[in-house]
């Protein structure tokens, strides 16, 4: 408001006296008569002086008020809000940006700069969170009395209110209060630096738990479920969730305590071609590819590649590299393209040598989750609520006949309704049922199927020495479903050609898979890993997409 | 050969005594004459005494020769040596198996078990070496002795001698003289436990440096050559070289370097799926995947996951995948599918905050390289001699124009031979060139560009803040090849989708990508490296293909 506008007050000082003096009987018209008696002028220029101390203050006080007016408008604050310019590295000053995890005790009274997410609004109106991806930090914004340091107009106040949540904004301000979950900054500049269009859902819609919707039948709450396609459509605003920045955070953390565990048992890392010349194990289900002028398919493992370096004699090698499954499963726990976690070593004795370091391996993971991830874990959980992921000190290792069995005495049949046989293969619903029974009876959600029948493994499996119905191979297991499989490879070229002929496979057409064990490959075994799956199942999310940054599947080549 | 097979000797001592019997008077057939004389009874006595004196003595020899050869027939190392069944982990007994490197003084005089592959036979005929990926052992046989414990039979040194070089034998023998590069291993039992058919070449041929062939020109030797071809055609036979044990050794460590520096700088491992609904960045060199009844593509890069991550608030992340690009391309420097080492970080005030943790990541993948894996250095320097790479305490950053500055006062010219402008592009050999230059001028291998002319950049890349000519960009050289690419990018959607238009991209090509702007994503700048290009330019192997396990290009899609 300017000083232009400003009302004309009826006591204006500057009028005032006009007025009067207009009262004087001069201008009564009368001819000019004896003048006042000595008390009348006394008394007129008492009045006068009276009028006069009036106009006096009340002109004061109208300066006052413009003052004041002038002020307010004027926004003393203006410096310390705004939208910024575009950032383009303009300038390089080497301020230190607070991280919201280094707040301590310490920083209390410090005047600190950060940049920030804006949460959600709080229903007060004063305060506004600014959110890193693990943390919150409430900021308070009181308007400014006359006199103090630092000015916070009410045109500020608006400003910082209607920034709209997710924009970045850049803010300096002082630390109130201890605590990091606790800590305030109070009095602060605040500056949008990135503005945003409008949202696709809200964060404290997408962190809900499903006890939320639950409440809804029972109080008078009304919350917005986020659906799972929409959360993949609009997977950047997802993934700014505590629970999927927690999420990624395990994800990093099993890739990072493999390779740990691994390179402390002499392993190399390798990296195999995803673009192969012909298709390889089946090729019923592989991606094909335009090569130039001719056909290539996408590797569906890096099976081949990792048996070939170990007749490389590159001893023990893994690799974490992305697969490709051309089969169109839309279920809960099938992706066309998913992280492998492999490894391929060979052996002196006994492929239970492979068994053990994939069961140390995996033990490894585990107990580094549970020390190292903790706060993450209990983040996921407040989304995901579910049981502890339960291991024992020393892994079951159930014959895949004893898994058979316990599965045949608890009642399960198969998908026809018969007993199940104890050479069958097992169903995803069996292997579920086995499951519960082994939690149950031994106390763990973690176990191992040895010894699986010759006939369910594929031709490359390396055949029981005492029973031909058997094979040196194993399963996996968290919580009742597979995570790994993997077995002792048939080394003998002579021997792989035989069974090759076996199960229909014209040996003609896999002559580089022979070709590497011609030269000679020694004993060996590995195994395969689903990343998301280990995600997914010690974190009981229920679905592979919410373990997987951009999920691809059957019907989702997007974002 | 058995005792039934021995050939009569005329001196039997069971047939002599008869004979000498048939020599009697008494079967002439003559009437009873009178009986000799004593004189002629004495002779014959004495006669008759040293005849079987001699035929004692002769049956002893006959004996002796008889036990002398069943001995030799029957082969007294019968079970120290011969082919073993086909490995399926028959049994456990823990036995415990030397790894070559655990070799020391202490090992003298004890008795090991180790798996080694057969080296190549040494001319005299006695000794073989094992080998295993970083060393080998010379095992030495002795024919035995009478009397001696230990039994090696001209059977079983026939046999050590004859196995064919590469097969995998199984060894028990003691150790003998000190220090592990020039242990052996001598009266040792050998087993076959892999054989292995014709060899495509020798791992002795396979490792000649050039300087080998340099030799035949005055020398009188003859050696093979190993093609390039050749070699990748049988790449398994190729990787046992120690050349090549120590490359993939130290490809595999670039990978751990990288990870352990951004670990430590707070980044987080990401996975980004490869196949893509959309073609991305530009159509031409992408490759094309037949999904299900639509079309898809292999991403020729994941810098729009990546983005994507920052958006979500991931703040900082890093990814080792594959990338795929389907130019045809056939130079030394270039494959359709390589390893990608890509990072991206939001930025407080700079971009050149993300050029310090690139720089500062690569120095300590160099110093890493140098401290750490000497021995793989020197290793592949036996084959591949280059002088040692160098790189300053404070890496050198020259703005591109100075860089083409450099050139032209050394005489560079662009492909038409016209003088190069300050805005042109980089041809590859100009690029070479200044990597020459400054190697000269500042004594490094290591360098960065910063400051590219914005035209010559992709459309993300975000514009210097004072020059619209130049941008926030930036390659990193190695030996004066680029080895890493990067910029600021524009975080803006509507300064995207300008740039787009000024660049002739539609932007509705590409709302998938800046959809995740309309979201707000945080200023952000990051890079990509070449992890092949790291490998083939630091050990100067001149062929990109040598720094890849199993290397793809236009030409090559097995094995």
């Amino acid at each position: 408001m300017s000083a232009e506008n400003a009302p004309v007050n009826a006591a204006n000082p500057e009028v005032a006296p006009l007025q009067s003096s207009a009262d004087a009987p001069a201008q009564e018209g009368a001819p000019a008569p004896a003048g006042p008696s000595k008390s009348e002028l006394k008394k007129r220029a008492k009045e006068a002086e009276k009028a006069k101390k009036a106009a006096e203050r009340a002109a004061r006080e109208e300066e006052e008020r413009k003052k004041r007016e002038a002020r307010e408008s004027e926004d003393t604050a203006k410096q310390n809000y705004g939208k910024l310019p575009l950032h383009q590295s303009q300038e390089r000053n080497g301020q230190k940006r607070l991280k919201f995890h280094e707040l301590s005790k310490d920083s209390v009274g410090q005047r600190v700069v950060f940049r920030a997410r804006l949460h959600n609004m709080r229903p007060q109106g004063k305060s506004r969170s600014g959110r890193r991806p693990t943390h919150t930090l409430q900021g308070v914004l009181v308007a400014s009395k006359e006199g103090d340091e630092h000015q916070v107009s009410k045109q500020m106040l608006k400003y910082a209110t209607l920034i709209p949540s997710e924009a970045i904004v850049l803010v300096e301000g002082v630390v109130k209060e201890a605590e990091v979950k606790s800590c305030t900054i109070q009095n602060y500049e605040i500056f949008t630096a990135v503005e945003v269009n409008e949202l696709p859902f809200s964060i404290d819609d997408a962190a809900r738990p499903e006890s939320d919707f639950q409440r809804m039948e029972t109080e008078d709450v009304q919350f917005a479920r986020v659906a799972l396609p929409t959360r993949l459509d609009n997977r950047v605003m997802d993934l700014r969730t505590p629970t999927n920045q927690a999420i990624f955070r395990i994800q990093s953390a099993v890739c990072q305590l493999f390779r740990e565990h691994l390179n402390s048992e002499g392993f190399i890392e390798i990296h195999s071609p995803k673009l192969q010349g012909a298709a390889t194990e089946s090729g019923a289900s592989v991606f094909k590819v335009k090569y130039f002028d001719r056909e290539a398919f996408l590797a569906q493992s890096p099976q081949l590649a990792k048996q070939m370096a170990i007749a490389g004699d590159m001893e023990r090698v893994y690799e974490i590299a992305p697969v490709f499954r051309a089969e169109d499963s839309n279920t809960h726990r099938h992706m066309t393209e998913f992280m492998g976690l492999d490894l391929e070593m060979a052996i002196e004795e006994h492929y239970h040598e492979a068994v053990d370091v994939l069961d140390n391996m995996l033990i490894h993971i585990f107990r580094g989750l549970q020390t190292k991830f903790k706060h993450e874990i209990e983040t996921v959980k407040k989304q995901f609520p579910c049981e502890d992921f339960l291991f024992l000190e020393k892994t079951l290792r159930l014959p895949f006949k004893e898994g058979m069995k316990m599965l045949r005495e608890a009642g399960a049949t198969d998908a026809e309704g018969n007993p199940i046989g104890e050479l069958d293969d097992m169903s995803t619903e069996n292997e579920k049922l086995l499951g519960r029974l082994v939690r149950e009876k031994y106390n763990t959600d973690y176990f191992i199927l040895d010894k699986f029948p010759l006939a369910i493994r594929p031709f490359y499996t390396m055949p029981d020495p005492v029973d031909p119905t058997l094979s040196n191979s194993y399963d996996f297991f968290m919580r009742g479903e597979e995570i790994l499989s993997g077995a002792q490879r048939i080394h003998d070229p002579t021997f792989l050609v035989e069974r090759m002929k076996d199960v229909g496979i014209d040996p003609a057409s896999m002559t580089g898979y022979l070709d590497a064990f011609k030269l000679g490959a020694p004993p060996h075994a590995g195994g395969g890993i689903g990343l998301e799956r280990v995600v997914m199942l010690f974190l009981k999310l229920g679905n592979i997409r919410r373990a997987s940054l951009f999920p691809r599947d059957p019907k989702r080549l997007a974002p």
